[in-house]
């Protein structure tokens, strides 16, 4: 009798482990993302912060951090680009920002994106907007984002441009990190 | 006789779930822990987002990359400072590099981060390394980072000094996020 | 009676001589206004040249193209600033648009004027956004003028600062004329 | 006999009155003449408002201004140009002072030139000598005027370059107004 | 018998004096390799004299700055670069280093090399690292001189770039010198 | 009889060999002389060569270099002067020039040496004229030259200004080596 009773209580025991245990696979992802959330929640509290992240982010974590900044209002595109010529990479900045809609028609929304481009491209540049004509190339990641300055003041717009990624010689290997960050007002 | 059993069973599921439920809670924080670690080790692969993120965190998260940075084997110091006079961003950053150890007495560790310092500068500035000249003021956080220039490449020395914060008019409210980015060789 | 009829003729033709002497000289003026309107709707047809214009003219011509250009619904202020300190010159015009009005509190608009104001300088300081660090000194007209880029397109708001004047060395007349135009969108 | 001295004054006076209709015409135009003249001299009493009043200048009252600085004593020449490269546009305003003989075939006068052009396209570039490499392009008119500094110091020779027109993006209407002036001894 | 003795002293006299005028001739050069030696080694003393006098240095004076800094302990390759295009100024000097054995293989090596060389360009371009694009060409003569900053300090190692030469317009004979210095730490 | 022979050829060659010692002791300086005058001759052979030499001459040298330039036709003079402010090193140059009279009371004289004195600051600050705003201060010696800008060309006259010296931190031997050159139309 003792066994049996046993063995019904092991029994009731391993039933009620085995649904935790699954529960807590499902819970390890859930936290994460949860995690991953607050740890975005204390990032990415402001337009330059997001800009700057997602531009910055890889693989997954780059679309974590879009769709986190997309649902806190802020108006986001990305994208990459690599080149020797300063125009080539205004250039994909600007059709990035005009094929997601992020600035419109209009000549002033272009004149925001791109005067907060060239202010991203002086973090690049440290002093010159310059690369082939100086013999170095670039390998970069931005991001566009639109929204208020930060997450308090909600109706006002402005424009950020996040750049970061390698710059350097046309050797492979020899670059180093690179970043900029262009603020203006929409 | 069967609801002896089913008391039995029940409570041996109890006992179960509260053990279960105990570990989840002490379970949550680690998994929470181990996230921020992953998204860390997904950002922070390079002295010069190591410098970014560590310049761009608040509160926990600030020393939560600090160690993290520690732990991979790069050199950190980070601090605060604002100032209408570049002059004073500059020793302010020279002071914490020389007082954490980061650079010692001699004169090119020094000129290396001098020169990480500025090229900081020009994407604060954005084409002039001026503030109070052009009636700007700035509060800024910083980090110093030692290291390899990635974590691939264990045996070379880079400096690298990331700024983040916040630049504008002498007029509270009138301000928005600046970031840059300097690195050289040690 | 020949001679009465030449006296009646002669005074009545001095009458009407007289007339329109009279009427001449009012005309006279009128004309030179009518002109001075006819050369400003030449000159003063789009934003930039409304504000260097303005900068530019001297004593009454100054306010007839303020006159102007307020009646072609630009809104204008403008001022004198003389000094060596670069911060000086961009809180005199700053502080003349608040007064006036045409920035108003929010940041936006300030942020608008003072990069219309830093893109101006680079026109008076030729390459350094420097006056009294590289010992000289400039005595300054500057005209803030905001409305569409163009007479053509009425619902655009554009910022333009115009500035002109003399710069030299700290010696009377050891100076030469210097301009700037620097413009924005609002 | 009244009615005949009526007839006689009436006609008197119309007499006078159509000569002076006929005089006013003339006048009007004559008026229109001298009150530009008399802009002209209040704005054009200087070798860099005379550069800049031409460069600004369109149809007649461009060669109005022309006319009136090369009375003055100035020698005058303009021009257009519209390029994305600066070196074509330093090349047609080279082109034009040797052309027009402003300049000789020695060094020293096409140095000077040279040091107002890039002086008056800092102006243009507001802190980049660049176009086409930052995707900017520009239609320019341009002036180069020689002289005295100011109608009082006639024995003194200086160069200067006016620069007026359109900056932007290379896309209809995308663009802003542009302004920059050079002086330099000679 | 006097005449003998006259005679004899005499030619003992030739004799000594012939072997004199010998060794003076000898002493000229001599003296003047000497001389050439105490110029250099008061001309000499540091790292960035001799990286400018070996660029400003021609024909067998380059080959003497050149021995003389080599004995003194420095590595120095030197040559020279014509182009209107800073990149292949870049290219010649860094082409140099490396075929040289200045600087090896590493990246931090390459990297000390070209910031040293775009801080001897600031000297070139007076503002503007530009050539081509601002319509000048440049005929220069380089040095690269790796050693301690001063021949004092034996145990520390920097880099040096020294350029001399003529910027000008694309038009023989107007051109004037130019030169820049970069130095760096190694 | 043959030993008063020997002592007479002795004495007469000792007599002989004394004169010819003396003479040699003599002639090595005036060889090294000859010999500095011939370095400086293949060294110091136009405007911008005799200016850095003289910046860069130490002691005896200094005055060797300045006599031999004004010797060749150039107008020289020469001084020293360390800061942290940029207007102070202007103003010493500007001093100088004044004072010895390479320049006149005329604006057009000392605008051609200002901008001369800018030239060479470029090459001092590589990519920003300031010293004390980005925490530095310079020792350096200067020298203004007035001359053709060959010895070939007589009749053309311009102005140099070379700039030699040490930049670097407010430490002790924190500090490396810089150079620059401005040459002006004058």
């Amino acid at each position: 009798m003792k066994l049996i009773l046993s063995i019904l209580r092991f029994s009731a025991m391993i039933e009620v482990g085995l649904a935790y245990e699954k529960k807590l696979i499902e819970l390890r992802e859930l936290i994460y993302l949860e995690s991953v959330s607050r740890v975005m929640m204390e990032q990415c509290s402001s337009l330059g912060k997001a800009a700057l992240l997602i531009a910055m982010a890889e693989g997954d974590l780059s679309d974590s951090y879009i769709d986190y900044a997309r649902e806190k209002g802020f108006a986001v595109t990305s994208g990459k680009v690599g080149s020797m010529d300063i125009q080539k990479i205004i250039a994909a900045i600007e059709t990035a920002g005009r094929r997601e809609g992020l600035v419109d028609e209009r000549y002033r929304s272009q004149h925001a994106l791109y005067h907060a481009i060239l202010d991203a491209l002086q973090g690049l540049g440290r002093g010159q907007i310059q690369l082939g004509n100086v013999l170095r190339t670039a390998g970069l990641r931005f991001a566009i984002v639109i929204g208020p300055r930060t997450l308090q003041e909600k109706d006002d717009l402005w424009i950020a441009v996040g750049l970061y990624g390698m710059i350097g010689a046309p050797i492979k290997g020899h670059e180093h990190e690179v970043c900029g960050l262009g603020i203006n007002h929409l």
